[in-house]
């Protein structure tokens, strides 16, 4: 079962972006020195030096970068080289200038920034084919070279582009989804406010306009971005395997931006790699960083992936960049360890003088190496160094949250019933459930094998398909507990409403569907009748039909005062479960543990704060702990604390705000 | 006194906007079959279907318009036919491509929505009047067809257009309008921050500039943007009626939009048609409607008129779309039936499965025809039918609130003294304590002659000429009562200061003039003394300089502390006041009972919450009792309700949510 | 030591904006003898009149100038000629469409407000040369005129600019200030996100981008913007010159507009001039009033200035424009008096009937002579003229707070640690502490000789050069007490952060430097421990490393719990204080207490809400006590009451709301 994630590296991989370009030469003698006193094992460089390699348009100059990468291999540090595309330089736009971005305004995007690129420029596409294989050419054997990093989070910050190439590109890709212009008209529903097409010329792009616009073309637009953005890197993907049979990765952004629908771009890197930030504002970043990792561990089939970026400390970019508590990086850093994450880098190694990002933590601070974060780091590096032998080991869930990018992309485009209605907010309150409960997750397409999963949660399925509403159906049938949350299954997939009521498609697992939305307004809320007691909700209700389905839960008060709010019904081998309303976080515990008790799953019984994660390796389970309390906690077990290498028979003691990772015998799945 | 609104149609007409290009042909019959079992006796078409009827330009192709028109007609159901113009087809815009609106930043507004038309551009012109003179022609005489219906929504979602068709047909109004270009220097006022102008050819549109903009310019612009949409109106009838005799309109949207000068645009129309949604945000929506339909009624000089579009329940553009509860539809229409429709109908027939409004209510909803939305349009229907003898009859009212578009555009300009003074927010207070006090109202022009009303308010008239300004005093001297609100009479037809002090205009009328304004910090109040009592205050106080007026209030505190708040003038046979700030609901009351009593009004005495309305008929008065609460309540009457047909002596209960119509005897007015 | 501050008036100059060409003739003759019976000494005109001077281009009309000019002077009334530049005319746009300002998004604004031009655009330069050595040539000798106005508030409303005259005259800016493009490239870090140049011709101007732009170029496009401003000044200036010997001013907006580095700007004018009005939703306006005052006489070097334009009441341009209260126009005249102005103007004389500005008041409102304003105009005219023996003396400060504009454009910037740290915020709360402590202040740059002051304070360094630094070092070194608010000495001159750690320039003097930047949550607090008390903090915390400073507070809760928190170091013959938080008022006032021991500055215990501020003159010293308090307050003195010719020997009384100007020996300094 354990897979070598990259033919080069040995244990869990750790280092961070470098920069060497912005650093004077007797600079990088240092760092090589403190990378090692760190146990830096490998570190990406080359992502934004376009400029500094072709400093005109087909002049290469490797001299600095053959120079880096030699010193480098000489410590033992392997490279993660970067294709610089993220950010072409200031002569690719004196050429090409008709290559900028443009906005739904019209504004062609400047330089001074980076990446103000169009994707569907033809000059752009030629250019990062040609850097790309040069420097494949030159490194793709390089036996420094680890791994190959394309480019740098797609999508940001530049995804929807109105150039003229866009337009140009965006017309030929729907001419060859629809084939007739009469498909697209259909697929649109274009009769609406007089929106008919007689001519492909005639489709524009959904660019500034005085109403709302066709939500069908708005959501194609997004499809269509996605592929511009994947098309790119399937470009340098393809120019580098010319050349070099290493593997190839593109860092995401999984749970932080959705422009890019991850499940097809996992499709088309060899490993999967992330880059996460906490959210300083939420004092629980650490629920949104788990969505993050087991997002990424999802999309890419369960495999082990390499976290490519986190921070040692405070970004720069939010409104108030909250730096990390003592512990805190290595919590971080384990919780993406134990869900499956064999590298830890950062961004970035050293911390630096100029620019937008100087006031970004890093390995190697401001402060210098005699400072709190670096001693953290050197700690997190022997930490790491002793975890090797968890490389290559796979998560295990038995519950599976679906998350479906075009889901969300139709969901959140405007004029829906209610403003207070995302698909993130819901996403987060059911994953919020399962973590404080201590259940690991995975995600999962509506249209999966499902069939592993003892609870299937849908927290936020808005468009679903005829096909994969009868998956969900199947699975149900099949033995499966399922959970669907409102304003579900309402369209289909060119967003249009499904006929025969709203959840139409569910209404069989369900046994009940929609006859109308009743938002609430502003602050308002009512309760629910679940069993003895009455649960607080707000923003939404229903007038739900039931058909088979037993009333678990009755409104009280609110728009739907005494209709049905939360239902279940039996259905084959298994039971659907449908939440009509927006439950506070108290309700949902309620309500989730009917659930799991439904579905045969047991809550691990860990004290408030404590996240335990399990590895499964061929020869053994590895389990990592993580205290995010102050106060120390016990873990039952009969293991080998990695860390310290102590054996132990029955209660480990982790104290607040600490971390463990404990071998045991293989665990019953 | 009874006028035939439309000449084919009897009684209340029912129905909604119908959209059968939008689906497929099998769907026609069965809409047929549920409007006749809802009683719909005219559906409006044709309104966003341009491109399906002239796909290409000149080329016409009217089978599907010709076949539903038969398919209706064959039924009994009318036909109210839409000229397409509010969104001309792909193709206009791809052969005119000068013809897009253009907005303040110059950002040329694209396909995808509807209606980014500059209603300037001459090639939008000629080919309304073509698709016009070509739908009058061929359905001109057609006998399915009762009313023309032309554009949709006039000013929405495009009013302002800064192309450079608008922008050359604004230097001809503008010469047209002030003859010589120092007749415009002096009307603006140019001579402030150097805005002299020597050629015409220098007048720009008040687009995107680095500070104010000049505000006689703004206001010229806001009547010129409503002219211009006038003329587009009046291009399309007249090409209409060189084909055809049937009465025109247009849908208004009264107290929703305010760019089109609703008085002026009423001299227009054959028949005054509105569009009217409630405020999901205001748990009263029901006064704001009220506001609309007194409003419609007014501008139409007092006949009847037609409700073009409300909703069956929620609609899907504003934040949170509030479903209507059981009854609430009935309540609505009744509302604007006793305010003077005699036509009552939805946007739209069919719940439509794509586009921008899929999620917008229908009398036909997504649920289909079992659903409490289709039953209660059924049961709508019903009663409509049974009072179609209130058609022509006529609403009547002893008091005028003052409306003056050109007066509203002028206040809401920027750079005034206080943001928190608007005139929208005044108008609905004034409002408010009548429509409370279930006293029905006119709106008027400060113009127009107000003889007949026994009291007259001004609740926001900041534009005042001087001749207007005459006729008020000239009301007041033969007997009205005035009820003037601050920050009025303020500036003349070119937003220039009047000489003399603010208010000089009415100072007679009042007995009183401002020295200077005093608006309060945010969040501020004050006390006025009102008789014993002291009445909260907030917003904005003045130096009022008294000269024959009596001081019924004064300020307690605040930056007016111990001047006069608010004084009664007696003039001739009549008394003006004058209320010099903002006072709670609870000071409005007790200060517009004290205007009462001036000016012989007597409230009804309805409990809270119901509304009586009284339509005079030829033979007999109609009176519409609706009950907002969830109480019963009492209804006193020597009368026979029309709903169920039983005689009344005495007291009718109306169930709590409910409505009843009742005919009497003429009441004495 | 008295400067005579202009050559033709005596005494303190009184008038204000005056714009006879808004007026018919007849006006004026009332103008002039209602601005006799005020006791008006100048008015500023022609300021917007370039269109009716140069109707056409290059067309002069003198006609109407010539006259009011000549009225003026019979009526002993002096001119203070402005030059129109700050509002081109229409022909002038019409003519040089190209030199129209550019937004950040490509938008060219338009005409119809004022200042929609292009600073950088040779015809400007050629068109504002050309009429101010117009105006020069006719009216430089002529005996009614005192001053040239140059423009008006450079800045506002256009002060960045786009336009490609703008990216041309930026390129040269850049390559005379960097040489070569290696020295930019350095210089701007542009090796960080791939921004490196190869040529001059790539550069452009931090326009619209998909990210946040360069910082250090965006620092020099605020230098470069202040340049071009300045650039333009000077070339009317030297028109000027070249015709007239008389003194050149133009009006500042100090502590409202940062876009101008007023301390280069006052090296080019003759006379410092300065245009103020109160923020109206601040309570305290007179504490931001006191800023403005100390500032322009700061940049000034000390110098008598002019208050160019104040408001007699509320102004026009604010969210809620409250009116002044009687005595209030006083008391802010009399504090800009006070702290140096010997000149008292206002926009505008008479209030305008038309424009943007027609709320604004003015010294004949619109109510006219008879009105509360006007009979303060004249009380005030009154007492400015008994105070003619002031003009020239000086005011004298013991406190120096920085005031530094190259650091706040820097740390303005985005992508800061916290947005909730701005400059202006710590500058206020500091000066705000010395205003309620009575205490006057200079404004100072950290690079100047600080050694006269016994206290300087440094709020807001972020920008603080190596050299600068020095300085401050030798200031404490010296004997001077230095007090530095966190986030300061963090970056040099082009915002790189300074090697070393946070704070390593001034390390020397205070004893400790920054290891890292704890910014806290929105409405997070903590406490630091001070003495016996504990001071509440929030928004900033820091991890601080003390090397020889003593720690004053100690971090209780939050981020830097534990830590230090103020500091205290003593360094050659002086101490540098450290605040490394935001205290609240009152924990500020605990701190500074201490410091002002530390420095041996004693307040002046005055009641709360008395200002005094002393001018010395040649012979006596003039105490100037403003009471804006509601209560009589005393004032100690021996000397002569100015306003009333009273002797007084002990304690004098001000009347609440009052001032009082008294003469006395010249304090010991």
């Amino acid at each position: 079962m354990t897979t070598t994630v990259w033919p080069r590296l040995e244990g869990i991989a750790y280092g961070g972006d470098y920069n060497p370009e912005q650093w004077p030469r007797e600079v990088w003698d240092e760092d090589v020195r403190l990378m090692r006193e760190a146990g830096v094992t490998m570190v990406s460089i080359g992502i934004f030096s376009w400029g500094l390699i072709e400093r005109r348009e087909g002049e290469f100059d490797f001299t600095w970068l053959d120079e880096i990468i030699e010193l480098l291999h000489t410590n033992g540090i392997a490279v993660d080289l970067g294709t610089p595309t993220a950010s072409p330089p200031a002569w690719f736009f004196a050429n090409y200038p008709e290559a900028r971005a443009v906005t739904k305004d019209g504004v062609a995007l400047g330089f001074g920034a980076r990446g103000m690129v169009s994707h569907s420029a033809p000059a752009y596409r030629t250019a990062i084919a040609r850097i790309a294989g040069a420097l494949a050419e030159r490194y793709g054997n390089h036996p420094a070279v680890a791994l190959w990093h394309i480019h740098n989070e797609y999508g940001v910050p530049v995804g929807e582009d109105y150039s003229p190439a866009a337009i140009a590109a965006w017309r030929e890709w729907l001419q060859e989804k629809y084939g007739t212009i009469d498909g697209l008209n259909a697929a649109w529903g274009t009769a609406f406010w007089g929106q008919h097409y007689e001519e492909w010329a005639h489709v524009g792009a959904p660019a500034a306009a005085p109403s709302t616009i066709n939500p069908a073309q708005k959501l194609d637009f997004a499809r269509f971005t996605d592929h511009q953005l994947r098309a790119c890197f399937i470009t340098e993907r393809d120019a580098i395997r010319a050349h070099s049979d290493l593997p190839v990765t593109t860092n995401f952004m999984a749970n932080q931006h959705w422009g890019c629908d991850l499940w097809a771009w996992a499709q088309e890197v060899d490993i999967v790699s992330d880059d996460h930030y906490l959210w300083a504002a939420d004092p629980e970043g650490e629920i949104g960083l788990a969505i993050a990792a087991d997002l990424t561990r999802s999309v890419g089939g369960g495999k082990p992936w390499i976290l490519m970026e986190h921070s040692t400390s405070a970004v720069n970019w939010q409104p108030r960049n909250v730096a990390k508590r003592p512990g805190e990086m290595a919590r971080n850093s384990l919780s993406h360890l134990g869900r499956g994450a064999d590298g830890i880098l950062f961004f970035q190694w050293r911390a630096g003088r100029s620019g937008a990002e100087k006031f970004h933590s890093a390995m190697l601070p401001h402060a210098g190496a005699d400072s709190r974060v670096f001693r953290e780091v050197v700690d997190l590096g022997a930490k790491l160094g002793a975890l090797g032998e968890l490389q290559g080991s796979r998560v295990q869930a038995d519950v599976a949250v679906l998350w479906d990018f075009e889901s969300f992309w139709a969901q959140d485009l405007e004029w829906r019933p209610s403003e207070d209605v995302t698909h993130a907010e819901r996403i987060r309150a059911y994953y919020e459930r399962l973590w404080r409960d201590d259940i690991t997750v995975d995600f999962a397409l509506p249209g999966h094998d499902l069939s592993a999963y003892k609870l299937v949660v849908a927290p936020a399925q808005y468009l679903l398909t005829q096909a994969d509403a009868a998956n969900l159906t199947a699975y149900v049938r099949g033995g499966g507990t399922l959970v669907v949350s409102f304003f579900s299954a309402v369209v289909d997939e060119h967003d249009a409403v499904h006929a025969g009521g709203f959840g139409a498609p569910l209404a069989e697992a369900l046994g009940a569907w929609v006859e109308e939305h009743l938002p609430m307004r502003e602050g308002e809320t009512a309760g629910i009748r679940f069993g003895d007691t009455t649960l607080t909700v707000d923003v939404w209700a229903e007038d739900l039909v039931v058909t088979t389905a037993e009333v678990r839960a009755t409104y009280d008060g609110g728009p739907g005062d005494g209709k049905p709010a939360v239902t279940r019904n039996a259905l084959g081998d298994g039971a659907a479960w449908y939440v009509s309303t927006r439950p506070d976080a108290a309700g949902l515990q309620q309500i989730m543990t009917a659930v799991y008790a439904d579905a045969g799953i047991v809550p691990s019984g860990t004290p408030a704060g404590v996240e335990t994660i399990r590895r499964r390796g061929d020869d053994a389970d590895y389990v990592v702990v993580i205290n995010h309390g102050a106060d120390a906690a016990p873990y039952e077990t009969t293991g080998t604390d990695l860390l310290t290498q102590e054996e132990i028979r029955g209660t480990m003691v982790v104290a607040g705000g600490d971390v463990a990772v404990v071998k045991e015998a293989h665990h019953p799945h």
